[in-house]
Order: C-alpha cells, then structure tokens, then sequence
C-alpha cells in the first residue's frame, strides 16, 4: 500500500504552546511559494466527523471526561478518519501532508503521560492507521515551565485552558520526557528543535530539517 | 481483575428489530421483582459520553460517514467508557448487569458486515474492555426478511432508519451469518433464541437461559 503512496507526510509534535501551528503555516507557505501540493491537517480533526471527536476529547460531555483507553480510542478513530479520508488521497497524488500533531502524541499523552501501556497504543494506532508512519516527525521541544507559561499567555489563565493543558506539571513532565523518548528510540524518523526561541530561528530549523530529509524540495542544501 | 466480580454479566444481541429492547427490560423486571440489584444499559451508549458517541454512529456528520476502522474505534471507545464507569463497579458490587448489545456487535457488524478482520477487531475490543467477556449472550436471532420487515414497521419508511438500518439485504444477511458464527464458536456463552415468535414464548427461552446458565435466581429449575 506505501508502495504507492508518492508524497511526503510530516508531523509536527510537541507540547502545546510550542509552537507547532505556527511553524506548520509558515513550512507550509514556503512549500506553496514553490508551487508544491500542500495539505495542512491536524489531530484530532482535520475532517468533519474529526472535529466532532475534538470536541469530545477537549471538553466533558455533561460532566464526565473521556477514561484514559476512551480517550485513546476517540483519538485513534479520528485518526482512522483522518488517514482515509484525507492523508492517503493526498500522499497518493503527491502532495506534501502536513499534520498538527499524529500517533506519537497519542504515545507521549496515553503512554507516558497516563501511564497506558507502549505496545497496546500501537496496536490500537497501527489498527486507526493501516500502518503509516511519517516520513519525518518533527519535535518542537520545550522545557515544562515555559510550556506552562505559553498556555498561561495563551488563555490568559490556566482555568480557561482545555482539559489536557490543565493537567499537573507531572504530566507535563512526563509528557516532555516520553516526546524526548520517542525521537531517541527512532532518530531517522525524528528531528528534535528546541522550541522557545526566537520565531525565525526555530523556522530556520525546521526548513533545514524538511530540506536534510527529502532530496526534491527547491533550495534544500 | 474479573476475580472481584461477583455479579452476573448478561448481553443481548440480534439485529435490529429483534425485540432486544423489550427482553431487556421484561428480563430486568423479573430479576429486579426477586430484589435482584440490575443495572441496564446499552451500547453504543450507556454513559453520557458514550451517548454522545453513539451519535456520530448513528448519522453522518457534516455529510461524511464514519470509514470503517473509525467506526470500530467510536464503538470501541463507548465501550471502554461504559466498562470502566458503568459495569465493573455494578459487578464487582454484585449487581446483576443487562446490556443490550456489547462485543459480539463489533465482530458481528463491522467483521462479517463490514469485512474487518475478526482478529484485530478482538485487539481492539480486548483494549476497549480490558478482557471483560460477558457470562452469557442472548442471540435473539431472526431471519433478514423479518429484520427488513421489524424495521420499516418500526420507522414507517427505510428512509427513516439510521445508517445500519438502512444497509442493503446483503449485509444484514452476512450479519445474521456472522452472530450465528459467534454463537456457534462459543457455545458455552451463547444462546440462541429465535425471535419472531409470539413475545411471550421468547421471553420464556429468555428467562430459562438465565435460569439455567446462574444457579442463583430464584425460580430456575
């Protein structure tokens, strides 16, 4: 099936507030400025039924939050969604798909951060995804405190923030840790860029990622 | 983990239109006059998250239609839902637990109807349920040409009917081959009742399986 998939897909990772939607807009525009076929998604989202299940997964449903393998489950059956409807056309005609977040958010929240075992994740994601893999992954790390004081920024208080952001700094501890873990246990995949710094810097990063991994991307050194 | 459930876990299953809904509810009545602690519930649904995933289910949203591995993991995460919030802690107090439709509708509408493969669906299911199996199905089983017929009874039109209902002849013929195939490979657990017979004569079969699968309902013989 990869067979015949002729473009490239990659994600973007990290904790909230590191910057991952703005770097998405910017690597996307650069690539439509060389006339390339751009697909921007997120997760979870990124179609109709998608943002439904966001919904779900960032607010209580009169009161009740999502169990952890529920949880799981909803983020796994919008990617299922999300790989069929709109990531697999668009690889097939070969465009270039850039997604907001994929699977190894689901290892770093689920696994690391609730604690879900490794191994039943990826069954569940290999399940929702038929088996893709990005061709790249790119982490946008950011230390704990400053991700923490992005969300504050952001939403003006914690207390408006979503029901993930509000989570104790442990979780998000653990979370940075598992982001970190996953890009170690598969560096050819993975390019880790500390976030957190100048705007243009980080931007810079990013392109020469994109521009190291693949061969036919205009202006790539 | 099932060691501390020491309450009786019931499910019944059938396509639509096979009077689940009122042997649930004629069986909860009998156990509950023998002051018997019952719990009903239905899936997908049960929980209020669960029932607002059951209406991602049951119609298109914004137009699109949950693809199939999605549609597996939106029941998948009622489920997880429903087992940790809902049936475990009625079974482990006791309780005797009736749930209209749980597992075998996953293998049986999105396996033999929908061509998944049985063994990721039990993957998925064992994640969902953490290995919690029921310890006795009614399969209150009926012909295709019944089923059609219960249906449009029941919503004047077809085109009333939700998503399932509204599948061609072919998949509900392959879902009655496909509860029939459950039932068949699991005999201990299984019963199967005909359905389509006068009400009182299946809410007999009903109640001797129960009679006859629990040493501990007042009345078995």
């Amino acid at each position: 099936m990869q067979a015949c998939l002729t473009g490239h897909f990659i994600t973007l990772e990290g904790p909230e507030g590191s910057g991952k939607s703005t770097h998405i807009r910017r690597l996307a525009d650069r690539l439509k400025a060389a006339d390339h076929d751009v697909v921007v998604t997120r997760e979870p989202g990124g179609t109709p039924l998608g943002e439904a299940i966001r919904g779900l997964l960032q607010h209580d449903t009169a009161g009740e939050s999502p169990v952890p393998r529920a949880e799981v489950l909803l983020f796994c059956a919008s990617r299922a969604q999300l790989v069929q409807t709109v990531i697999r056309p668009a690889l097939e005609r070969g465009a270039w798909v850039l997604s907001d977040r994929f699977a190894d958010s689901t290892f770093a929240y689920q696994g690391f951060g609730r604690g879900l075992e490794l191994a039943e994740l990826q069954t569940a994601n290999a399940f929702a995804t038929g088996g893709l893999v990005p061709d790249l992954t790119l982490l946008l790390d950011l230390d704990e405190d400053n991700a923490r004081r992005r969300i504050t920024m952001r939403y003006g208080t914690e207390a408006a923030a979503d029901r993930f952001e509000r989570e104790p700094p442990d979780f998000h501890a653990r979370l940075r840790e598992g982001f970190l873990a996953l890009a170690a246990a598969e560096p050819q995949r993975f390019r880790v860029i500390p976030s957190g710094r100048a705007l243009e810097d980080v931007a810079d990063d990013v392109w020469q990622a994109v521009c190291d991994r693949f061969s036919d991307v205009p202006g790539a050194t």
